[in-house]
């Protein structure tokens, strides 16, 4: 069988089969970060993400724009533990014929990105490849007090997502996004989501894999879901590439949440549902505001 | 200009003059790893290789082998610190048609390796691409008496080298090899290198990297360095992926140390030269048995 028709969630999930990890492993592979033994009080955050010429970024996209994307992906990943990002190695991929200065230019992006969110660019490769590809890999850390995984929301929380959706690879956005590093720990100091990730592959695709891990569904009005100015609903939940904060939160704690967004969140914070116990059938249910099921035959970015 | 015709060093070069780092990273870009703050008494260690498909492997190679390579040259970057491994995420990147079995093979590859060595594996990312593309990122930790780095070497130390070069390639060694993770700290309990690297691009490569670190030169003996049978001197300077330690040692120490390994090292231990004052002219010179300058003209492993 090829990894096309196996899906990467099932992908992942087989592979991640035969792992074994030591007790220094908080949380291992499933989460947008892993989670380790860090320093006194606080965990370490580890993950990456690999960007590809023609997948992630057109061969003629702006090289320090690519740079850019290259780690602000990783920065998103720690902010959706709680985190704070710390240092970054960068494996980079490239056609012998690369122009000196794309390179150059790729480097501005990165560095340009790590100041703005107090990364240190400490290493990494380099290395002949077929077509551009830039893997970064990051560490941060988080008080343990403030580490959210992906796994904990509960039947009766309320479903909130920052900012807008949709449209992000059609406008460039996905090459230029902020990650929500000062939103997620501003909600942080103020509250306390039982659950958190970023949206990185659609509404669609990663709301069901929130309530997978917790053993939830959700109930979502799609009347609430914040579009991006010009998009649909279908390409609100399906586009992608949104990298904004998607969570749940004990109704009270949301209520408050809400009300201290409402006087200046500059990205906006808006409730579009709510987790439900599981049963049988999808894990997500769109309602419309009379709260009956929309039928809807929707679709998610796959990676293969 | 392409970066083919500036060469990986000065492109590395190029790359790391616009960065700057704060306290906490005890060394940046330069070395086998990056060397940051880490929990009491130790630094923590942070590196990242990548291999492409007909680059590092050729298409056909058996999986496991290819991920045992890909998590082994990251544990040869820790031991080159004189650390222990602790971690580690992996990003692929695969054609569509990747069969399953084949990224089965690889993760069953991985996986020896991280039980071999004790490495967890927490996580990652997969993505489309159009070649193979594996990228291990690695966080290790060392004592911080005993982190070892590529710039220490001092005129008079002797340089010393484990194992035996030559033909890794050819003899499909590069995929199946075992890091010098034991041996670098068995070597490290009974002695203090004054600089270490691992061997991945050919000694006539690497040690002029060491040299320009340390702002010495080398002076080797080409009758002395220990060749894989079958290898001319040629092949054992140039080949390259041999990943055996390369590092120099204060004469007595270095007489200490050839001693104890006689009695039983099992990978072996050679001295090969002397470290000298810089002068004008090549980082490393080769000589003969009877100390003569030997002429040649002899080119590593370029990554471009």
């Amino acid at each position: 069988m090829k990894i096309s028709a196996l899906g990467e969630d099932e992908l992942i999930r087989r592979l991640s089969r035969g792992i074994r990890v030591d007790s220094s492993v908080r949380r291992g592979i499933g989460d947008d970060c892993a989670v380790l033994e860090g320093p006194a009080g606080k965990w370490a955050l580890f993950a990456s993400d690999m960007l590809v010429e023609g997948v992630h970024f057109k061969t003629g996209a702006r090289a320090e724009a690519v740079g850019w994307k290259a780690l602000a992906v990783n920065v998103s990943d720690v902010a959706a533990m709680g985190g704070l990002p710390r240092h970054a190695v960068v494996s980079l991929g490239l056609p012998p014929s690369t122009p000196v200065r794309w390179v150059e230019g790729l480097y501005r992006g990165l560095n340009r990105c790590a100041r703005t969110f107090g990364v240190n660019l400490v290493g990494g490769d380099t290395s002949r490849a077929p077509k551009r590809v830039i893997d970064v890999a990051i560490l941060g850390e988080v008080e343990k007090s403030k580490v959210v995984y992906r796994s904990g929301a509960r039947p009766g929380d309320w479903i909130l997502v920052t900012g807008r959706l949709g449209g992000s690879l059609k406008s460039g956005r996905h090459l230029t996004f902020m990650p929500r590093l000062r939103e997620a720990r501003a909600i942080l100091s103020r509250a306390r989501p039982t659950a958190m990730m970023d949206l990185s592959d659609g509404l669609w695709v990663d709301l069901p894999r929130l309530c997978r891990a917790g053993g939830v569904r959700a109930v979502v009005r799609a009347d609430r879901v914040p579009r991006r100015s010009g998009c649909s609903l279908k390409q609100a939940l399906t586009d992608g590439e949104d990298f904004e904060l998607l969570m749940a939160m004990e109704e009270k704690q949301a209520r408050r949440l809400l009300r201290w967004a409402e006087r200046g969140f500059p990205c906006g914070l808006t409730e579009i549902g709510r987790v439900a116990a599981r049963k049988a059938g999808p894990a997500v249910t769109l309602i419309g505001a009379d709260g009956r099921p929309l039928r809807s035959a929707l679709t998610g970015f796959s990676h293969f």
